[in-house]
């Protein structure tokens, strides 16, 4: 992506400088001029270490290729404030955990002119600790023929591995993957400390893939569990399925009680 | 516990020679003069591999160390089996995945002139896969004194970390860590073939717990799950905290769609 103006740098507007942005930040510094816009506070040191100017949504719009990496609960409004100041021909991505409505959101408020891509980064801060080369982003076209020559640098630039797909699909697979370990990592941290001691293999993984989603932003369990449409037919699929076994379970310990 | 009476090859039987009692013969063939027994046919050729003589209850009763490794619904009727033909001195061990219940009916059934250790090691054979040197195994002493004596065995000899505790403390850390596992496991089996394309790499971890124990016995899941005096408990609790999270989400859905 990048000089894809012949000497000229393009240039990389991040909206939403929250935990993703600034890994976004960290990774495409390299290849952009990034500058960034969040309404919080306080960013301004971080923004610093990563090389990133800080300034308004309108300035950030304007620029090549802009990264909506903004919560889904402003996600329209920004959607709609970048519509009216991107430039003709500019890429503009998302990165949510959710693809259908920001897809749709995206399609319907955003001029012509620009392409569209949805992507989402399957990964975070927690799992891109060590790098993230090898790490899996789900990528899906949605306006514009850009989505080609984006897919060819998220491979080859940053080594990751791309997997072409649709928001239909993609929300249909995250309903279960990310859906049901969010779902069950909730349910686990609200049973208090888990033990440490007598565990077997299975648990530690369990605890393991508990402890990577734990210190996810709020936000990103309401968008899996509440925006993605195929969230709560999994999740009503899962608990009628643990309450028939829990039934299961009762009626062979009252059978055994009678033997 | 190998050559304890001299020059002479301490005798081991074991009761079950399913798969963990032959796990057990595995790791334990250098150190013992193996015999066992099993109701089940078809177990001669695995039983020579591992240089195991298979033979009556009443002959492996007559070993220096008995290892139960029967299924927890045949438990009470092996140990009364072991208790009329089991040597003075003889040293008896159950390796069951709960203890509480075990435990009494050994102290209840067996002579006072042996001793009893209870024992669960924490992995079975598909997490021995590679070895068991560094894993975990809980050890209860019930009678006598010779627990201590194993302990140093099972460390020195087979690398094994050994942790004391009592049937009581056992069973109440297992229902949390196997109870749950299981629970999730078989929740997520009757879900159907679970994506394997656009995973995060906490639903990887997740599915490799998973992996590691749905192929354990039936047996194992229903001694879990109704033969661990607190299993039930922390089902419930597991439940409840799942319905209620349930509930929230819905009423999150349903605040979204009335603003």
């Amino acid at each position: 992506m990048s000089n894809n103006c012949g000497s000229q740098i393009t240039s990389l507007g991040i909206v939403g400088f929250g935990a993703f942005g600034q890994l976004a930040a960290l990774h495409l510094g390299q290849h952009f001029e990034i500058s960034a816009y969040d309404p919080s506070p306080g960013l301004a040191t971080v923004a610093k270490q990563l090389g990133v100017r800080l300034t308004s949504v309108h300035a950030v719009s304007q620029a090549d290729v802009i990264l909506i990496a903004a919560p889904m609960s402003s996600f329209e409004q920004v959607v709609s404030e970048i519509a009216v100041a991107c430039k003709p021909g500019a890429l503009i991505v998302d990165v949510g955990s959710v693809k259908v409505v920001p897809a749709e959101i995206m399609r319907r408020l955003l001029p012509n002119h620009v392409d569209i891509v949805a992507t989402h980064p399957l990964f975070g801060p927690q799992s891109a600790g060590t790098g993230i080369e090898g790490l899996k982003i789900a990528v899906c076209p949605i306006q514009g023929t850009r989505h080609a020559r984006l897919a060819a640098f998220l491979h080859k630039a940053l080594g990751l591995n791309v997997i072409m797909t649709t928001p239909e699909y993609h929300d249909q697979e995250l309903a279960v993957i990310q859906g049901l370990t969010h779902l069950i990592a909730k349910v686990l941290l609200r049973m208090g400390p888990l033990p440490t001691r007598m565990t077997t293999k299975s648990f530690d993984l369990l605890s393991d893939a508990i402890s990577m989603v734990q210190h996810d932003a709020p936000e990103v369990f309401e968008a899996i569990e509440t925006a993605n449409p195929y969230a709560e037919t999994v999740r009503r699929q899962f608990f009628d399925l643990a309450a028939s076994l829990s039934v299961e379970l009762e009626n062979s310990i009252k059978d055994t009680a009678v033997q």
